[in-house]
């Protein structure tokens, strides 16, 4: 079987979880859930289905590790629920409008009822685990799972206040980059393949494993998207994103500061002393950290953390399973991500 | 003893495992969050200390049903969470600028930062819970208190839906208020309540009745405080609350439109058409309200649930215990509520 359907096949299973746990619930508030998790309805039809890549990398972990996929369901959607939970918020921290084809939840309806939908799907990521005792886990392996999942939820939150904090900032060091991106990215994706570890009922040291592989993954996503955007911008073929005219610092634009000459430097500081970015300022700004060599410096960073990523998981999964299916998955992942 | 310590050792009981869980973890996000639940430092001296109204009602179930105060605080400590959680959010989207003598934490951080702490405060309010393990509670007690929890977050959240909803509407019912309030406010107290039956091991009968008995409290704080605005605005001296100004439905006005003669209603009804109410409406609003009967009828609501409390109570615990001590914090609750 090719790679392609491997991560298509896996989200629609988790979608599936994910209709089970939210559209079981027919009050208002879901009408904005399922609005952002990419469903239709008559007056709102779907756009093209949305990849589960947190959700079917869970699956895949656990089906490489010998588990059984159906067992790693509840895990899948819990993490998703809070990505996307997470995703709702941001989108009104970012001023986003769009986001997969769609208004953002907060475009349609306000951003206090956005805060409203984000808040009740935090609490029903909780209630999707509690599923799992319905399907014969022991407490102990459920208790692991509510607080791996809770810990990523803070984790994650943790790296979105630095990663707001830094707007307005010029000195965010490429290490700060690092713990923000490990605690706002990592953290999901180590609980996604950590969790599916979990779901096999492997042993302790296979998912610190695999969490590490997942942390590095994320990492590695975070810093390929932020590099892949200033890339495209130099090609001409970006569109400005709200992240990037908030003035949220991409690593390759932290590390463009850490390697520029003091002209250089001024320069780019030149750009980030505006109150807010112009779409303009993109191409610039992108020569300049072109210029610095800090572009091909995160291309390179990225690469090194996606062969950390692949070594732990090999470590991690070798001796129990086979790890292509995996390795499989997250070469989707990256296409798509 | 009189009854006004209790409320405060309960509060001082829940405050000291509330910093436990809070300020064990020393990361920015919980500035935030300490400032939010009322702590000091030296740059942001404390005003007079927080009572934990949800908590302190917790322990005092427990304790009237012969548990033990300690075996009710990680449960106290959560409820009291999962509230803040709300309250932080709630601030963001009501616009209000000051809670209990300081500033919020939207208008001192911004709102993209408010809605990381309020969502970093959700995950701790179920890691909160974890603790119940640690002093010996049995799994299936501990994942009926996760679950518990989660529903009641949920509920909340439904609840802050419907009430952000009806802003805009004059056709709010009266019994959609009531479903609204049981969402909104009872949610929590019966999770209170039910919490502090959990924690004596009582079995579920009794929980069933405290929860009943917190969700009739709930309903009927809701109600107090609405009709408690629009009195003191009769008497001059309640100055216009945020909720009032963003045309958020209080039980005596939504009773009024059902009482009304049809003069009446559409006299109402100017008031309501206006994009935002203005400070000096709410005295003739409350002139209004008044003429119609409305709050006479919310008081004696408000006294109705109060009874089906304290009767849901008297089943619920009467049997195993002692009421008196929990009907002495309700009456404190209901004096600073």
């Amino acid at each position: 079987m090719v790679a392609q359907p491997l991560i298509h096949e896996y989200s629609l299973m988790v979608d599936d979880e994910l209709k089970r746990v939210v559209s079981g619930r027919a009050l208002p508030l879901y009408y904005m859930m399922e609005h952002h998790l990419g469903w239709g309805t008559a007056d709102d039809p779907a756009p093209s289905p949305k990849l589960r890549p947190l959700g079917a990398l869970c699956v895949a972990s656990c089906g490489a590790l010998g588990g059984d996929a159906a067992a790693a369901l509840p895990l899948a959607a819990s993490i998703e629920l809070v990505q996307n939970f997470c995703d709702i918020h941001d989108d009104i921290q970012s001023g986003r409008v769009a986001r997969d084809g769609r208004d953002t939840v907060w475009w349609k309806w306000g951003p206090a009822q956005a805060i409203n939908a984000g808040d009740g799907m935090h609490a029903l990521a909780r209630l999707a685990l509690l599923g799992l005792r319905d399907i014969g886990f022991e407490s102990d392996a459920v208790f692991d799972a509510v607080r791996l999942l809770d810990e990523a939820s803070l984790a994650t939150c943790e790296g979105r206040f630095a990663d707001l904090e830094a707007q307005e900032r010029l000195d965010m060091t490429s290490d700060a980059y690092l713990s923000m991106a490990a605690a706002k990215t990592g953290s999901l994706w180590a609980g996604a393949m950590e969790f599916g570890a979990l779901a096999a009922g492997a042993d302790g040291q296979a998912r610190k494993q695999l969490a590490e592989a997942g942390a590095k993954l994320g990492a590695a996503l975070q810093i390929g998207q932020d590099t892949r955007h200033l890339l495209d911008a130099l090609g001409g073929s970006a569109p400005p994103s709200e992240d990037f005219m908030n003035k949220k610092k991409m690593y390759p634009v932290v590390l463009a500061f850490e390697m520029a000459s003091p002209s250089q430097r001024r320069r780019l500081g030149d750009y980030y002393f505006k109150r807010v970015l112009e779409p303009s300022d993109l191409r610039g700004l992108s020569a300049m950290v072109e210029e610095t060599g800090a572009l091909d410096r995160a291309e390179r960073a990225a690469k090194s953390l996606m062969d950390d990523a692949l070594g732990a998981l090999r470590i991690g999964a070798g001796a129990l399973g086979d790890t292509d299916e995996i390795e499989n998955v997250i070469r989707q992942i990256c296409k798509v991500g």
